[in-house]
């Protein structure tokens, strides 16, 4: 009788710079974060290795906190993880935590909430060291009318009018628990938790305050715009480089 | 008669992110930012293009506030200028000041002061944000220590012990007027002032003061490494990608 070891189920926290990858998600003719992740991973674990990703971010958007399960045979220690992949990974991704978790964690389907941060380079003048780490905004604008108009969207609403057009999620209803819109120096940094949030919902919320906050429309405008439940009501999509994904929560 | 048109002589404020450069003065067979400047600059003034920089950075090395001078007989007006070079530089070249100056203005001989900044990412994981931007320390570091070191160095000293080998300069004498070291969430920021500094220089100190700040060897060191006189008693030179030339003063 061989006896049989139990595989363990690994948790990764994951840092990346995605400027140069075509997002998170494994797919044809295009190097992705996750097919990077599951090649390098295998020289650790010594075995072929499926992960699952806690979101799905896209070209050019950034992590702190990507969370990853992966589950393994191999025998290296989990507190050895993180030392041993700076070896194998990139520079522009570093897995910044490892965890045992019990067999049914799962990255994507057991995470409660998620922190996502939009980063704004407000100045008249373009600033080389952030072309692909935010939005760079010239025109003036209120923070304060963003805030009022960011309110609005606080709680559990159908976020239709924020879903990218063609997205195939059954049901457009999630909560947001709170948004924080901050300028610090030349940054305006917009801070959202929820649940859940659609495909290209937290950039367009944000290509939705832009015009608010540069006097387009007025922030009281937000309510009609949430009651439409059409994403012709809302703004355009704000760039993929200003967007950060800080924290998945577990129970 | 035709009337000859005087020269004009224009002042400008660069920043830039230096990754992609071979540093700033022009070379055979690399690519610097001087060549990239007079290349594109030809095309708002309408003739060749000669710039004074006020200082040499090396490859790698960032600038928030470089300056240059040229001379030119184009009829652009000055406050158009910045405008304009928008669209002929590449994205991580720009110019963030204009100045018409009197004929005998030139950045490099005229500069009485200049500050830089040396970064340090202090963290014992790296940061993907911060590659080209920071030096990476993990080792635990007394930021009074390199404070007391760094104190030794103010005033007019000949700076010898932290001149690059093979450096051309007749003296090695020079004044600090300011070092200021602080520490940041997880930046640990050295501004340093003074009149000039030698080739490599601010490097060669933020190489000798980050042995002293991980206890390595005694901030009391910094006096002898001084009066020394010789590159062998300072440390190693710290990379180039955590250095910034931060601001050129005139009279």
């Amino acid at each position: 009788m061989v006896a049989i070891t139990p595989a363990r189920n690994i948790k990764l926290t994951i840092a990346y710079d995605g400027t140069a990858y075509h997002g998170f998600q494994r797919q044809n003719n295009a190097l992705s974060i996750q097919e990077i992740l599951e090649t390098k991973l295998q020289k650790i674990f010594g075995h072929p290795i499926k992960i699952n990703g806690a979101a799905r971010t896209d070209a050019g958007v950034h992590a702190y906190g990507q969370v990853i399960n992966l589950h393994t045979t191999g025998k290296i220690p989990t507190q050895n993880i993180m030392r041993a992949t700076l070896g194998v990974l990139p520079d522009d991704i570093v897995i910044t935590e490892a965890q045992e978790m019990p067999a049914d964690f799962h990255a994507r389907r057991k995470a409660i909430a998620k922190e996502y941060l939009y980063r704004i380079y407000h100045n008249p003048i373009p600033n080389p060291f952030n072309l692909k780490y935010a939005w760079h905004i010239k025109k003036p604008m209120s923070i304060q009318a963003m805030q009022e108009a960011a309110q609005t969207l606080v709680g559990t609403h159908d976020y239709a009018s924020f879903k990218a057009l063609g997205s195939s999620a059954k049901t457009s209803v999630r909560t947001i628990h709170t948004i924080d819109i901050q300028k610090t120096g030349d940054f305006i940094d917009m801070r959202i938790t929820g649940n859940g949030f659609l495909y290209h919902m937290v950039r367009n919320i944000m290509g939705t305050l832009v015009p608010i906050g540069c006097g387009n429309r007025p922030s009281s405008d937000m309510i009609n715009i949430l009651a439409a439940k059409s994403r012709h009501a809302a703004g355009p999509t704000a760039p993929a480089h200003g967007l950060y994904l800080v924290k998945v929560d577990y129970r």
